[in-house]
């Protein structure tokens, strides 16, 4: 039971700036009352979960939603309040140029562009001490024939490596994929087939980032992520749940059985173990070959976007929802559930898998937390702190942050 | 043949006001050149698809997109323009209220101002000499416990009884379901069993409506489509095409194919030959019955919110594709199919099957658009009559009309 | 709890014969040690499942599978094995003459003899006191143009007609649907709404079974079960769980989040409490109406057909799933649950909802077995039993029971 | 035109011998008249699919379905009938050895067996002259923690060394990926990524093969073969199509406008023009680096298991599926499409391909066959050849093949 709080400590979740801004569907983005008017804003309130989960120390970036003038001192602020700056997301799908893409649009110039703003985001990471740096693209085709699928994989590649080479030492990209949405025929990074490939041609420091709504119907995520750990090939998680497309529910809430199989297979995968130096024969998971140069981890973030949550409740909640399966995942009894495997048990082995799910781990975390200096309850605990209270009142006037801005 | 092209210039495919508009995705909506600034614009270019595929003679409206003060004035600059009005949409998604539902939201008040809305929707018909409400309800939730789902069954189940009694002789209302989005957990009207259930209670004029873009992967649509016939609950389509989810593409472009086999249903159900008076043992495909009151025939209307497309040709190449599908469907040897299903002939039934969708109807459809006065081909025709060039050159300032104006 | 621990008590889970013999997938059906090789040997396993859970009281048979000269006898051999026989299931799949379909079929030949199965079925239903016919209908086609897809609903409705007027009084059918396999284009009972909407054309007597595996990706199984106890339509489930499509593992396997939703929903629709009378406005969910005379409650029947796994111990864990799920649901804090909803309380809902999901009941049932003189783990009492020992020493020689046989 | 022809001349589809035995679902096979009796009359019933299309010249073996004493008197029979032996297909799932796995199974014994089944199997491509062989697991897991789904990954791994070790020069293996079927909650072989990843690490002997029906629900599988294609891991198909799940329809029965885009990614890689030598540019496709050692070009197979279908008549239908969809691919104006797509004309680069889809080829290939000597139709070609009636007459007694035999 120790070891298991030694690493429930030291996991680490960490939220995404835009969750604290207004978004939402094609349909309708609902504003709310208390949202963010800009980067320092978002970092007080991701501040506020760290302050009441404990495990939620780093916030990411998405520029250029965040762009500020002086990187340093957005740095300093998000110090001050208690968190650091996480992972920097790119963003190439916003601008009028990039209708048919981005890296891999048929312009030249509209190229250019994109991979500037993708060298723009090492500058950033250099500026705010960032060392992974997400790459989603948006990039697709919507028609049969609408443009070349493979000439498309020629500028992508040509892309990236651009972006690697200009990668310092202890920096990384992570490569997001995603089945569609919103390119609605052919997406250019539509799986991890595909993400994996690209990384493993580019080296070490180029890994896969898994987006738990970015599959097709029916896709084992958890086979992606040990097969990942295995390559050495897994940067990270950008969290959330779905039932339907990339639905962008909190964590967990669509199908918490999933959520816990896949941190099963970071259990398997020794990731965790790694972050308290327990894991003797290291997997090493992130090529941590001789140049050694790439950041090492798993990377646990949320990527959320809600639409009719509150927003700081809406991160507690997600962050509560990874660390219990995470420690239901911790509680499984691996003895007994190799030798169950080993004896080909069928329903022998899956009782021992299912009885760690089944167990209510909320009382072993409310204890945890209160060892941490924490409330037992975070969702009450914000409640009862009066921080929304106060930003409705405060945060008046001003454009509230969102996707767009 | 002259029966096929009697029955090809009968069918008409109403266009939707909202497609002449700006529209995109959530990440983002790409604006584009001589977009209209207000209803009597998206007339004006929806004039345009009629006028060269002469086969698009009525515009559906949505409100409040298409609000104006008189609406006999636009009905008459509709005529003036060379269309008719043809189905009214109302809108209960898109104001701050409807965050947790519209008719079957848990409270009151809200349920009371979108029915309301509805209520002037049919007030709205009687203005424009409509006789067809579309209803959607983006009603439903994300989380599971979030609200009571058969409660809300209850809410929904009183809104449209209350407007049903409103409609007036020779008007119906088209019942629309989707699987999900913006819902994300359950949505009211998810499939249509659930809109065919609650249009039974109703009576004649309540009916279902096949959007060709909300089902679960691997619906059999043309099955549902036999079924609604065989019933007499099909009143109409929102056509458009998808690879994964509620894409809306243009219809047709995804899988033609299936566009084809919708049709084949439609031309077995006689909803096609009724339109020439062709066939005598009608199905009165409406609930006829007794009453008589319900606007007869199947509504074939396109349902598209085009992203990346050019707006007028995007729908003139729909209206073509629904158009070659239904030559298509017209041209399965009947009585051949017939013989090979009674003998039990898989391959033989099958083969009379592809052979009418394997033909090329390119050459029969110039044809027929030449004896309609027509240019034969209506993409080129419309790319040299300089209109898009004109309405981009004197399209210049003003709100261009989108999904939220 | 003391109402929690009725209702448990109360409910019963039927486990079907079948599932005792061999089964597989078409690539392989890998026997099993002391396998039954007649229906007694089937009934005798049975009764282990109950005598282990105590509320697997009864045992669906399938007819021929488990055709036996004298059905009273049979009936006696279960009652002294401490069972009792539950639903018939026809089965109009495995003759030659099916190949095209069964009640559906093209010729009027093989419609007849699939037609006076099911009437025989009913015979045997006489015979055995059984109240419950079961339909699945594997009728379909696998080419687009293969057969006519209305005319099969017309002769599935003529069938199905004439078995509904054979009924006695007290006895029902329900009507299964399937989305797809061994139908592959288009089956003719391929969702809810179909057996929906024949059922309520036929009476109280028909109601629609919602096998758990039967439905697309991604469809929303609890609201189908909230809307047809709505309607009085819900007649049972049949239980099991799945992956990808029809994968019949044991249910509550692959998601047990889905399993407890669903129990959520039958709470609410009162079909539980309706177990111990305790539900004073009874939603009387098999339109009980004047006529009274259909068998009233769902039935939670297993339906699946084990690969791997070890029949009578897959039964005994899938009993046990359900009732867990069905605890967790009773916990659900119903007032606090539609306080939140009415508040539109989004996270307050979900919360509440989530909380009765994470506990664990095992210490409940644990208990509550030990007060019906159970050993409080099924599981372990099962294999110290012996059972399995006796059955694999004395079943040698004979045929083993399967799908076939 | 010349070309086009030349390339259709060239292209080679391969059919399976099991087509031509009996094949069903889990829910029944049904038996039909004059199936071969062994692998010496499965061969005589493949020939005859050559004889009417021309295009059919070699056959897949399976082994041991195939197994004979004498493998090079197989091959002379073989040639004798006008056909070759192609590709070698191993079985590691009918042996009840193999119920948790052959490669990957927990027992070191299992796997010898099955390593030492595919080891045999290239004794069989010695002797039989084959230079692939096909490998396809079924090893899978049917319950979350049944087994370790990485120390799987590590067994497989293992015996793909093992067979790549022993083939000969000209030699390779194409390993083929399922997404689920028989395994139904993780398979160790899932996606295309997985067999890419092996097949990198491996060499250039080891390519993946495409199954066209072995994807989730919304892969785009085109973006697969192009991606293969430019990575020279492209192998072969396995064409198939499905509605559903794996249905094992006739090749574009299900989807023909899929089929035309998958042949146009074919084009787009060269892998057709390779075959007449036209192409300057070849891309290599099949890792043809120094060694050279690798079998060239893509295999284009049919892997097809009918159910209900007459077998040689379907097998000769999806042999000219196959045809006609790479006719339409072939038709594609290049140069149009190229510069459409420079000038990101969404629509008008769609024209362009749809052009060619919309394009009735089947006048251009019966005058192809009759160039080759050939009946132009070669359906009705058969069906009047009387050789149905001669095997369903002599082929009485013994045991009819099917997937056990």
């Amino acid at each position: 039971m120790t070891d298991i709080k030694a690493v429930l400590r030291a996991q680490h979740i960490e939220t995404p700036s835009w969750a604290y801004g207004n978004s939402g569907t094609r349909f309708k983005v609902f504003a709310q009352k208390g949202v963010p008017r800009d980067p320092y804003e978002k970092l007080a309130d991701a501040a506020q979960v760290h302050a009441h989960t404990g495990i939620a120390p780093t916030v990411a970036l998405h520029i250029p939603w965040d762009k500020v003038d002086d990187y340093a001192d957005l740095a300093r602020h998000a110090r001050e309040a208690g968190v650091g700056i996480g992972a920097i997301n790119s963003n190439v799908f916003q601008d009028d140029d990039y209708m048919l893409g981005s890296v891999t649009h048929p312009s030249a110039q509209v190229r250019r562009k994109a991979t500037d703003h993708l060298l723009e985001c090492v500058d950033i990471m250099d500026a705010t001490g960032s060392d992974t740096l997400k790459l989603w693209f948006s990039d697709g085709i919507n028609y049969p024939g609408q443009d070349d699928i493979r000439a498309r994989q020629d500028r992508l590649a040509e892309a990236l490596a651009e972006v690697y080479e200009r990668l310092g030492d202890g920096q990384r990209f992570l490569l997001e994929y995603k089945l569609f949405e919103p390119a609605f025929y052919a997406t250019d990074v539509p799986d991890w087939g595909t993400a994996y490939a690209h990384c493993v041609k580019l080296g070490p420091k180029a890994q896969v980032v898994v987006d738990t709504g970015h599959h097709a119907p029916g896709t084992n995520i958890e086979f992606i992520v040990a097969f990942l750990l295995r390559e050495g090939k897994l940067g990270g998680f950008d969290f959330n749940s779905r039932f339907y497309a990339d639905d962008d529910l909190m964590v967990g809430a669509a199908d918490p059985f999933q959520l816990f199989r896949i941190m099963h297979e970071v259990v398997q995968g020794a990731a965790l173990h790694d972050l308290v130096g327990e894991n003797e024969q290291s997997t090493k998971p992130f090529g941590g070959s001789a140049e050694g140069s790439a950041p090492r981890g798993v990377a646990f973030m949320l990527d959320q976007c809600h639409n009719i949550e509150p927003k700081i409740p809406g991160q507690i909640r997600s962050v509560m929802n990874v660390q219990e399966a995470t420690a239901k995942a911790l509680l499984v009894d691996r003895e007994a559930l190799s030798a169950a495997q080993a004896d080909g048990d069928v329903l022998g082995a899956n009782a021992v898998f299912m009885d760690a799910y089944n167990t209510d781990v909320r009382p072993l975390l409310a204890e945890l937390r209160e060892e941490m200096g924490l409330a037992p309850d975070p969702m009450s605990a914000y409640a009862k702190s009066g921080y929304f209270e106060k930003i409705a009142a405060e945060r008046v006037g001003g454009q509230q942050a969102g996707w767009g801005a």
